[in-house]
């Protein structure tokens, strides 16, 4: 029987392990840190909670799950598999009206989307989001700037920019350049300013059906970034842009008291961010140097929990692109290469002696050292080269004369230096004590 | 729009998670201990890659997803959802010729199966697997008894039992009395003796149309338990069951070198465990006082991975049964209670003090210490009560005043001291030092 995984997704081996549970858990620390708790939902959702929610697009890369008995023979659908942690977050506030307000909360689970597979995407891919539900204030939105950017401190990342927005603007310029029932359109076509160049963003609006002179007043608008954009828009787009504006300067002032060095923030115009669920700031962080672009985004969504509860309710907040960074640290050494985190291994002779490395064993276990047993035997060569493929530092060597004695012979495959030591010895040795 | 998880499933709040991920992190570093190493799977795997592996049963009871496109509208199938964790590692064994043997692998995931939801039991659940494979020695066996040993000790439970038989005796057993062709029958029926009593198998027996005589017989071959059975059957059945009588030897004789108090391991004939790709010895750990019956087993299954392989390879893993130990450990109050991380709730007198407040939290934050803002503002005795009802033990108050002499007000909510200290005494306090 010929086996494959399915198309787009990935095992991951130990070594791939032990880098992810790194990462996840150095982000998972930050999270805590700003006061933000865990929360897991179901892998698979009624197909009615996921539809209609993320675009035509999000609908046709849905993986749909077949009901179970009679139904499913007919090809009836009742499930589909988790597309992101935003909808399921709605449901369960929702759902769960004895939640304190405001509901902070994380989570890092995998998602699911039958997107054409390329290089580094893949259709498993672990989010990782932290969510604020039930604050208005601006100072939530700083919030989750100020994460990912102490997570990626913490990560070890030095060079990377917050770029800072807010979706009434963009509302604003289309109102002002009188493409108003375009708004959309005008939205995704600026979103790929990054791809396509400004060239190409004007070709498509103007394939979109909109005006030279409308174009024209978009570019001018959109002509500067930071401080000077501020002004240019206060000025250009007067009062329907005010409170935006003053938003955007208490998520700035904010961020700066959260610990964020205003250098990092830029104010960008430009920044569109696709989902059409943000009503308020949205922000993008983006790793300059080296230059590998986004790796988390954000913003402010206040509409789409009314969806699903009786009442709407603000919300904001940011998805760390988990995966991405993985490849990026991955690519330039920025994680230390566990091959395993077992420290010891321990030989065995013969069947006879079996039981005397299992009782040694056991002792370095017993004291928190992680200890594998050599459990094919052979020949003693071939146990050290085992441990040194596996990456394990110490070999210890015990048999029954050893055992009377109570000692062990204790071998550092980095330096390749040999002791026989008692095996408490041994034991503080490996633990550096 | 009304909302509802999928059926059988669950939303794991922050209390809830919190024990979750203590309970996982407990068990985590057990496996780690023992020199298990960290896998992770797909959720879905191609349909002919779980199809046939579970019996009629797992066939139906699997989660089958429709193809994207048009193969999809047709009511076509190609993945399905995981179903167990063996599988998996069986089809990464055979995928990865290069993997070091033996490989041992930790691995917990949630995995899903359209079961009758009923009490404690759900259509999602998490297992929670240590396996290793290409070792044929019984002292690979005898590591999976020592794992859920200490992983037991370690989440506080005193008083269980393993439970050991070995599949090739229960062979050995429908030979002696004649009914060979009959095995998996009777290891069906054999496996409900908890459930239905010695009666209700026997009615079962006859039900497939066993002879009273063989019945008889076989209950004469399961008539004791430990020592005494191990004397019995190597008397009554001879030659044909020396091998897997003495293989059960050396796993005791093993679990007792790697710690297991022997008194804790019980020979038990009549344990038969269901899944009929098991091949040499099985276990099954049963949590006696209070009597909460079996939360975990495993055994030996040389043959499952030549199904994926090119060739035969011996394996044995254990599952720990991670959701019934939450559930037992939460009703007998073995898990602290923990409703927050947070540590520190920083209050915000008004928009101006916000800022202070702000400034004060990143100072917490900077030392490690988890905390929340105030993010919705309102009267300070709100505030305070908004910490209590979190569970956060402390709450920092602090203004402009305060900012300016550089101190801040910390109460304990937990005895009610307050108590006016420098920012870094307050941090200081809160961290215990």
């Amino acid at each position: 029987m010929a086996v494959h995984l399915a198309k787009g997704a990935r095992d991951h081996l130990p070594a791939a392990m032990h880098r992810r549970l790194q990462v996840f858990e150095t982000v998972r620390e930050v999270f805590t840190r700003y006061g933000f708790e865990p929360l897991e939902t179901p892998a698979f959702e009624r197909i009615e909670t996921l539809t209609g929610k993320y675009g035509d697009e999000g609908d046709k890369l849905m993986y749909r799950i077949l009901k179970r008995g009679a139904g499913g023979q007919r090809g009836e659908v009742d499930l589909a598999l988790r597309y992101d942690l935003t909808v399921p977050l709605a449901r369960v506030v929702a759902m769960h009206p004895e939640l304190r307000l405001p509901f902070k909360r994380w989570q890092m689970q995998p998602v699911w989307r039958a997107d054409r597979p390329q290089k580094g995407r893949f259709r498993e891919f672990y989010q990782c989001d932290v969510d604020t539900v039930g604050a208005p204030s601006m100072a939530a939105d700083a919030e989750c700037i100020a994460v990912v950017h102490d997570s990626l401190v913490a990560l070890g990342f030095t060079d990377f920019t917050v770029r800072l927005n807010h979706r009434a603007l963009l509302r604003a310029m289309v109102e002002h350049v009188g493409v108003a029932d375009q708004e959309v359109g005008v939205l995704v076509a600026v979103d790929k300013l990054d791809k396509i160049g400004r060239e190409g963003v004007s070709r498509e609006l103007a394939g979109r059906g909109i005006a030279q002179a409308a174009i024209d007043g978009l570019w001018a608008l959109l002509a500067e970034t930071g401080d000077g954009a501020l002004d240019l828009l206060r000025n250009a787009l007067g009062e329907p842009a005010h409170q935006a504006l003053d938003e955007l300067a208490l998520v700035l002032a904010h961020a700066g008291d959260l610990g964020v060095d205003s250098a990092r923030i830029l104010f960008d115009p430009t920044l569109a961010r696709g989902l059409d669920y943000y009503t308020g700031p949205v922000f993008e962080t983006v790793v300059t140097e080296p230059k590998i672009g986004s790796i988390g985004g954000g913003g402010r969504y206040d509409g789409l929990i009314g969806m699903f509860g009786k009442q709407a309710m603000p919300a904001v907040g940011v998805s760390l692109g988990i995966e991405r960074i993985l490849v990026v640290m991955e690519e330039l050494g920025m994680l230390p290469q566990v091959r395993t985190r077992t420290q010891v291994l321990v030989t065995v002779f013969n069947d006879a002696s079996l039981g005397v490395s299992q009782r040694t064993a056991t002792a370095f276990r017993a004291a928190g050292v992680a200890t594998q047993v050599a459990l094919k035997g052979g020949k003693l060569g071939k146990q050290f080269k085992h441990a040194a493929a596996l990456g394990v530092p110490w070999v210890v060597v015990v048999g029954e004369r050893e055992a009377a004695a109570g000692v062990v012979k204790l071998k550092d495959l980095r330096t390749g230096d040999q002791e026989e030591l008692t095996l408490s010895a041994a034991v503080a040795r490996v633990q550096g004590v």
